[in-house]
């Protein structure tokens, strides 16, 4: 049996995207699955789906009962009251870069904390001065971090993470890929998704589904 | 107190409308929340929001996403192993009108028979004879039945149920909407609807939210 484990992938301007990145550590732990934390640019995916905009802001109707509904499961979580970033979507080029370059180690703890920094101290996560006061609350060397996130190789790493996203699949966020390439769309189905990949680390290879 | 209470609207061609179809009698019941069964069509409101057809149909890999989560969700409800209609979205107007002749007791039991008969055991419910079929393995005079539901006074009052579910801001299926016009979208909201509807039935009318 291998080890469990599951890629999250995340876009900082998602709000479900903030809800599962709340709630993941603590229940991957629980579920024994090795999370890995991939921060990726829904945008260019959106862009080759044919979307003009998110379908949140495409659709008004379909946008006010995401804000109703994030508020709504904020409560659920016992997450802090819920803040709606305007305008929206948010640029957070910045905030992936940087979750990109940190470390395995840092790159949970950053990524809660901007989610929280925007959806629930209500910070534009577009300021490059916002990014390095949450790096600088976690004990990072910010404007260390936030060069060497600049750098080419960097932003060319990111885009590499949003074709492997691609390719994997993904055309909304967050999502959830198991070790056997099953997908999982949405905050919704993280428990799933975690259950999922116990159940697929558990069995032969040659029995699994391809 | 009042009497807790949700307003179901739910389309005969929506995978995720069958799976709330299958659960919420049982759930409600449980809960102590009544239920109005509300067919409607969604293919006008859809018009409406800019859609050329359903998101599902307009974005593959959402499509794709879709069936393959429905099928998982179908297994971990304990529901018979789910039949994808093909072609994709089927004609469910003459479904929907006879759900709406239907007197309050029988319509429960003909729309989740109906369902069953489409997702579960793959008929095509555009056919008069499937929906004939469905009605008699019910116990009802097919005939009748079907002749009173294509009379001019239902086929507007279908419409008047469409037009109430647009005012009840409903932009997809199925949806929830309790007594206070709290929306509450999709399948995966269903427990949540109830919880609200059981809340917002204890609370005074001058307390609540407008």
């Amino acid at each position: 049996m291998r080890r469990p484990a599951i890629d999250f992938y995340y876009e900082f301007s998602s709000p479900y995207s903030y809800l599962a990145a709340t709630r993941i550590g603590a229940l991957a732990e629980r579920a024994g699955v090795h999370v890995e934390w991939k921060p990726f640019m829904l945008g260019p995916i959106f862009a080759e789906l044919g979307y003009s905009s998110s379908p949140f802001v495409d659709v008004p109707l379909k946008g006010n009962h995401m804000w109703r509904d994030v508020e709504r499961l904020a409560v659920h979580y016992g997450l802090p009251d819920f803040v709606k970033p305007d305008p929206f979507p948010v640029n957070t080029l910045l905030a992936a870069r940087v979750a990109l370059h940190l470390n395995d180690a840092s790159r949970p703890g950053f990524t809660v904390a901007a989610y929280k920094a925007m959806f629930a101290k209500g910070c534009d996560l577009s300021d490059r001065t916002v990014v390095q006061r949450v790096l600088a609350g976690l004990g990072h060397y910010c404007d260390h971090v936030m060069e060497a996130a600049e750098l080419p190789a960097n932003k060319e790493a990111l885009k590499a993470q949003t074709q492997a996203a691609r390719a994997a699949g993904v055309f909304g966020a967050p999502s959830f890929v198991a070790q056997d390439g099953e997908l999982f769309w949405g905050n919704d189905r993280l428990e799933m998704a975690l259950a999922h990949a116990v159940e697929a680390a558990g069995l032969p290879e040659a029995s699994k589904a391809s």
